[in-house]
């Protein structure tokens, strides 16, 4: 069985996709959010109780409305709705743009992927460069998730390890899979400010993204432009393991 | 000029506490959630604008109130409330309760934390053992408060690394600064399910944090368990390079 989520809700076209792949290899259950998601990052909800509304249940495919974060859905998914079933997989996505470089810290897609992760299910993330929204066209992606899928179904992945897959969008023929590592950069100009009819100031998140390790060719983006679908393999830790001593003379 | 957020918002004791330190070491400027923002990672706001709202306004402290996540407060602070000023130090907390293991992944004071060290600014969190609030007696947390702030504002950080730093709860008198891992675990039975008075069921997010390294005498909570300080030296990249080989066979 195999557990979808995603981050920009159900009515997605991202997510019908991804379903309907993943339901060429078994049974499928969806838990996604009632709402847009995007940036939530592995945002959590613990000061309000969650509801999940069932919307469909077909031989080999239930479907659930979660009312928070891509990461609630997938805990709620494990330890409420799935019967005592442990899934085979968990898929995030198919999101409506990338989840590359710094991005992928605020990535409600990879919440979701990170928390089948940390219970210890093969899982993986899957990005389309496409933003338009609802009429994305995801069908270049096919192939590449329905391969993905076969083979972590098949052989699993390293303990420890999920899959952050980025599909180009118009980036010319995509050339095949690169395997990459997650670049570095940030967002600038990130606010614009305006004043409301009262008077009140308020700020809209904005801004472009700078990324700082453009010749990189081991990269995320650096493949992407290249036409190359890029697959990152991730993993929750972040200790900065080559500074302890450094560190540690820093401190002590 | 020091700037501060926490995920507890701006009433909670440990941020008093911080801003009270660091004030020691110059000018503070406070951007600190208007609400409770327990467990909202790097999660950041997209969908509807952010208010700022300066409640303190004097020499050497400056504080805004955020409509936002703990990571929009520090990205909302960089880039339109501090007057063009780069900030030396960004410091994070004083959380009420650990952000160690895999929780880390859920920590808006880790998000507050990573989003400075996005923007190239040395940057702290800090967080203490004890829950209770609104009550918490941070002392036990001010020598090391101030002796990181001390040592981070005179030699900075290495490029792309920030610092969790966990101050023991009642583990005995404290022995000491260790430098550590993030250790590995996960939240088990992770939802009490209700029903509500209409009959219908909702899920409180509850459960308990299972170590699965409980023996890795390098990590955070080995050593806190111990009556040590945890230092973990983190990083942004999630890139699980030793895999790198191994996802290549897998995939291509």
């Amino acid at each position: 069985m195999i557990l979808i989520s995603n981050d920009d809700g159900y009515q997605a076209d991202g997510i019908r996709t991804l379903m309907a792949v993943a339901r060429e290899f078994g049974d499928v259950v969806v838990a996604a959010p009632m709402q847009q998601q995007s940036g939530k990052g592995s945002a959590i909800t613990i000061t309000s109780p969650l509801r999940a509304v069932m919307v469909k249940d077909e031989p080999g495919m239930r479907v659930f409305l979660i009312s928070g974060t891509p990461a609630d859905c997938v805990k709620l998914a494990l330890d409420q709705l799935l019967d005592g079933r442990h899934p085979d997989l968990v898929l995030a996505g198919i999101n409506h743009g990338y989840n590359v470089g710094v991005s992928t810290l605020y990535s409600g897609t990879m919440g979701a992927t990170f928390e089948g992760l940390v219970h210890h299910v093969p899982s993986v993330a899957f990005s389309y460069g496409d933003y338009r929204t609802p009429h994305t066209d995801f069908t270049v992606c096919e192939p590449f998730v329905r391969d993905i899928i076969s083979r972590v179904l098949s052989k699993g992945l390293p303990a420890g390890v999920c899959l952050n897959v980025n599909v180009p969008y118009d980036k010319g023929p995509i050339q095949g899979l690169k395997i990459t590592t997650t670049s570095m950069g940030l967002w600038t100009n990130e606010f614009e400010r305006r004043t409301d009819p009262h008077g009140v100031e308020y700020y809209w998140m904005t801004g472009y993204y700078e990324n700082e390790t453009p010749d990189d060719n081991t990269t995320d983006i650096y493949w992407i432009d290249r036409g190359w679908v890029s697959v990152t393999p991730c993993k929750v830790d972040q200790t900065a393991r080559d500074n302890m001593v450094k560190i540690t003379e820093l401190l002590t």
